[in-house]
């Protein structure tokens, strides 16, 4: 359906679609495990004849709400390859109470905790598992922290393809719980994100698979993308001025970009917003390098965070993050556990809206950029949650003690009501 | 908006919407904390009127998508009562391949795994807490497996509403983390959910709270009546042969018998689904009483099921239960905690939805009505998905055993894979 190129962010030469499949050709040829991937490509669809036949009238008369809604916009010739998990965009939710609580008059949450396997990646594993049956790929693999895996795993479960995972085996259990039941092959790796990263393309280039892995597979970013053109139909064709986005690889933050990057080149806005990333303290190598001004961005060896879905060491989208910020005039901070879970806690009770901690540090940010001065009171303000609490149940204790068991009886109810326990 | 009188399921009488609260004046006075509950109340519209201004035609250009979609049937003043968190339907998912492995050409999911706390128990709080709302209530409380809890505690805190929780302190870990999460007041009890359920009532009296409890409130039904109305206009206004239900207290079961009564009251539908009921083998005092032909439900005095929502050992709304049975000449079947197991890795692995074990004792359930000759292969069948696995990842894990650590080099790689571990 949608004819696009495939561009290198970094030395901007253009291929057809069917002349590199991930990295680029040129710059992407040798990368090192250790470092951001060089030669990302990016999708570049014909905007000037699109220009012409796609815009809000189009969208109003469309009754297709999942991510087929974006047809001219990704990367199909058919939205029919997509998987149907996905049947509508998630809730867009005002937030007034939270809002006034941080300080802010116009806050919007943008929910994807009800997505099917509870979290964004379902986009880009969808527009990926839609890419490798229109390749008619037998297998699709990939690294991850938990959250891509588990959407691929179920994305593939429903259009009967195989799948293979390679995760931390230290990823939450309800995460290699999610994997186990759709029935993915699960290789639970002694060892970080980051080498589960690098294993994953050596075995996918030996066993011929097709590689999901995330910023590496161009297509991953055009899944994620999906996300801020609901946003932007959403606000009635509107753009906030600012997108809140927890960041690990720094492929959602490149997707949000690419989404508002598309709808300038189609006339249909007249700004982007501005990009908010949020890292966890114990893994911020892209707020160290947007803070200090400089290109290079320096792996977390050793990343540490209650937040494993962004406790990635080694952004892979790195560099595409900085530009990103760069561009939008945006801005980074760093977010501590402690006020991780204060976020989840807050959010949960003024919202009813339960978010994994890498979600909530979402909400943290937001404070935090608010306090800071960085993001005013006045300002219309959108949060991605990325992920729901239910993923990490264990992380969430941590902000809570239940009450120890109250007998049965009315007596002791009344006891337990009158001391206030919560 | 919509008027309606209260009706007693046992004696008949009717009475004006502000005359009852709970059960019936007469009947349910003095109700047993052992015994399904005297005097259920059920909401009668005033369906004559309601037949000339309620149709397909009207539901066709409505662009409410919630619950408020169906505000001629629901017992609110306005629809803005309803807190904000369900923005859609949840899909009615075809399921092929899962059907064909069973035995079925028909078979459709009504997936409430993504509601906003990942249980169709969502509805139940939503419409009570519209209730509330409307009679300026200021605290609702409820006793729960889990599940009600959760979805009453986070619907209270979209709409800041105070909410207490009566939970048997077994409940999964991830049940009592959203509680805690959303800022309702746990009572963790050490005991049961049938003496939660009692204390509750007590604790409700006492305090002046008002009390959400399934089945005692007449709303609950009125809430889960909505996935059955959603399922209607989802087949393009017709009616399945069958719908499954897991059931507990009995009041899903309910819920769905009262949409196509209303339905039928309307003329909007010319005959009224079977309904197959499904409890848990150690929990299954409604398969008894349905299949020994008796009208007397004898309690189980120690529920014991891997599937902790349907392991209800008094069904409150019992009676209404075999009466919506009987008179759709339904079916009962109770199916193993190992049947229900196997059924949750058969429903991931097939269509990538991850049920809680409650609701993947519906998949084991069309399995046996299927090989018993009591569903027939032809016929179209809608199993209700009533809960989202991630809330009992404990139960889920002991289907599956995860695979030990790979150390992170591609030589361990390879050996794993060679080895076709799963």
């Amino acid at each position: 359906m949608s004819a696009y190129l495939l561009e290198c962010i970094d030395c901007g030469k253009r291929y057809p679609s069917n002349e590199a499949k991930y990295l680029c050709p040129s710059c992407g040829q040798s990368f090192q495990a250790s470092q951001p991937l060089p030669g990302l490509l990016r999708c570049i669809y014909d905007y000037e004849n699109l220009a012409k036949q796609f815009g809000p009238d189009v969208l109003a008369e469309r009754s297709e709400k999942g991510l087929g809604r974006w047809a001219e916009l990704i990367p199909l010739t058919s939205i029919k390859s997509l998987p149907p998990l996905i049947e509508s965009a998630t809730p867009l939710r005002p937030a007034l109470k939270l809002g006034h609580i941080l300080g802010l008059d116009d806050l919007w949450l943008k929910d994807d905790t009800g997505l099917p396997t509870a979290s964004l990646k379902d986009r880009a594993s969808a527009m990926v598992v839609a890419c490798a049956r229109e390749r008619a790929c037998k297998v699709v693999a990939t690294a991850s922290t938990g959250n891509a895996a588990t959407a691929l795993a179920g994305m593939a479960a429903s259009v009967d393809l195989e799948s293979v995972v390679f995760v931390p085996a230290s990823a939450p259990p309800a995460k290699l719980a999610q994997i186990a039941v759709y029935g993915s092959r699960l290789i639970p790796i002694d060892g970080n994100y980051d080498q589960a990263f690098s294993l994953s393309i050596e075995a996918c280039e030996e066993f011929d698979w097709y590689c999901r892995n995330t910023a590496y597979n161009p297509f991953t970013v055009e899944g994620k993308k999906t996300a801020a053109l609901e946003i932007w139909e959403q606000l009635d064709y509107s753009v906030p001025d600012w997108i809140v986005v927890p960041t690990g690889d720094g492929v959602i933050l490149a997707g949000i970009e690419k989404a508002f990057s598309d709808l300038a080149a189609l006339n249909l806005i007249d700004r982007i917003p501005r990009l908010a990333l949020v890292q966890a303290s114990g893994c911020q190598p892209l707020v160290r390098a947007i803070n200090e001004g400089r290109e290079e961005i320096v792996p977390e060896v050793k990343p540490r965070s209650i937040a494993d879905s962004i406790a990635v060491g080694v952004p892979r989208a790195g560099r595409w993050a900085l530009k990103a910020i760069s561009e939008s005039r945006g801005a980074a901070i760093a977010v501590s556990d402690e006020e991780i879970l204060e976020a989840m806690a807050l959010l949960g009770r003024t919202t009813g809206i339960f978010a994994e901690p890498a979600a909530a540090a979402s909400v943290a940010g937001v404070g935090k950029f608010l306090s800071k001065g960085i993001i005013k009171s006045d300002e219309r303000v959108v949060a991605l949650i990325t992920g729901n609490g239910l993923k990490d149940v264990p992380a969430a204790m941590k902000a809570f003690t239940i009450p120890k068991p109250v007998e049965s009886t009315i007596d002791a109810v009344r006891q337990f009501i009158k001391q206030g326990s919560r």
